[in-house]
């Protein structure tokens, strides 16, 4: 991978794809209520296994034996909140890869102190729209070896290994809830079995975005777009990737 | 708008729902759990942006730039009881109009204390079906310029400023979780742009329940009659709404 | 029935579901927030009624008039926590059934005491998979009357009035989030009308079954497949279940 902003080809995504489908590792999600479904399911249909204990007497003994960690803060609850320093020590201990999720962060003076302290933690990754990656600045400049992915309507990778920019994905990804938080577990997922942080957000942005293209092909609403995207992201493999990723290119060479 | 039971014409429904998708409100809810999902994607679906924090530590910075809000009590957790009386200063000091829909109030001492602690505010819209509406009977009639909306087969509006009759809607909406639910943030959402209160909650129902009737014909159950009621919401515009509205009454008249 | 391994036939089942629709008994649900929207879909689509309170002020009075308790270990809070000898109480006192899901019991000390709490509650019916009920060996077998229903390719149900073995199902239904959660509410839906604990359970994971095999059929990934069974299940009468059922031997006979 060059330092230059570079796309990830689609035979390398699909054989980190193939990694979880065939390690299926369980990702340990302490997420908001409203998209822990949709998350779940997006886990499973990746090929990943969901958890998602947050009770402080249990959160590390579940998380403990996880290949990745998610810590989102969207409807973060005291309990909640009380659970992030038990992650983070596993996280530290047992080496854990982490994925931030910094919902709303721009909104609560709560979030963005429960961000700082994620982010003390070296090699951690995260995952936001620009409002939200842009109020962690300050925090993320002084985070050791960090890595962030902005998503939008390109997805902008930085980290310590280099940098990539991602061009697919479809408007409706925004219209449905929990489809960003989704994507934060689907990078975690990546990470569990892909060492390069850069490369790991980058094979998961991918395969999502490359996946919400196919579902908005078939999808009449944001109501049957959720459902499209999750059968998408399961039938994900090699064939559909490369397929997937040369029709977007073409229809972005005609606009 | 006459003071006898009136409905809304499409025409003027449509104008809200526009004023909604250019406005972009953000509507923080206070919701249960089982329907905070299927609420923040109708929400979304009608243009309105969901918020769903429910920290007592940060749900008056994140509600207090909202444009409604709602309050839920169906599965109210001991967290959720404290974040109602600071939604209600933030509601009262910043004029945020607000929405309560009390989940079977009927069945719990717990949730009838919190209802009446809501409807000390003053001009709160009441959204619940007839059993919950009935089992507030008392504090609803002490309460300063509320508007209850009593949704059934036909919906029932009445308030400050005159009544209204709906009848749209389909018998599935209440075969799926969370669409009555979803239906007080829609009201929400169309109180955020339009001060009357009747005309607000009306605006929302006839939507719906027109949204309801396309959606009814276009599934073969409760499971894709919710993905379709999606659909059919974030379709909604002065045609839909129109051609919806007089199929509508032509199926009544002829039944 | 007999001591032996056996079935359920269809026309029994039938009437089982029969009773359930017509009842419409509610089911008090402390369950685990992924899997609480799709629970309460399947228990309406069902013909059952879902209620979901879990703040230890007022689940009492709620579980009070269910005909059917669900405790179910997932995402287990600190409230739930308090909530569940509660629960325990009211279904002592008023004879209420129950039903216990120990989800990834074997992952955490908490939900061992926690289930094991349960178990000391005479004639709980345990419904989990076969690493679950593993973990809960011990405490089973001291616990009066259990029935356990450890499901899987082949259910197997052994209670203290015989055993039942189930082959119905497919494969994706352990590949979307809670649909072993909702499959325990069901139980809990047949326990709320048939006294017989192997009956009623070995009614609702036949039915269940058979809805999953006829979703199968219709999906193109587990995205659609959870629509399609929300959909199947609210189909299911005698003559679906007999079809379902017959379909199902002759493709296993041919296989």
């Amino acid at each position: 991978m060059s330092s230059t902003n570079d796309s990830l080809d689609a035979a390398r995504v699909a054989s980190i794809l193939a990694r979880v489908a065939e390690r299926r590792p369980r990702i340990h999600c302490l997420t908001n209520t409203v998209a822990q479904n949709i998350t779940a399911n997006m886990l499973l249909a990746f090929g990943a296994v969901p958890s998602m204990a947050s009770h402080p007497e249990e959160v590390a003994a579940v998380a403990g034996g996880a290949g990745a960690i998610l810590i989102n803060l969207g409807t973060i609850s005291p309990e909640g909140e009380r659970a992030i320093p038990k992650l983070l020590e596993v996280a530290r201990q047992r080496s854990i890869p982490l994925v931030l999720d910094p919902v709303f962060v721009e909104l609560s003076p709560l979030r963005l102190k429960l961000a700082e302290e994620v982010l003390r933690l070296p090699g951690v990754v995260v995952r936001g729209n620009a409002v939200e990656i842009a109020a962690l600045a300050g925090p993320l400049e002084q985070s050791p070896g960090a890595t962030r992915a902005t998503t939008g309507a390109v997805d902008e990778i930085v980290g310590p290994s280099g940098e990539l920019s991602i061009a697919f994905g479809h408007p409706l990804m925004s219209r449905v809830t929990g489809l960003g938080c989704a994507s934060s577990a689907l990078v975690a997922a990546c990470l569990a079995i892909e060492p390069d942080p850069v490369i790991a957000a980058g094979a998961a942005l991918t395969a999502y975005g490359i996946a919400g293209e196919i579902a908005a092909e078939r999808c009449r609403g944001p109501g049957s777009f959720a459902v499209e995207l999750i059968d998408a992201v399961a039938a994900l493999d090699a064939g559909t990737l490369q397929a997937g990723a040369a029709r977007s290119r073409r229809s972005r060479d005609t606009a």
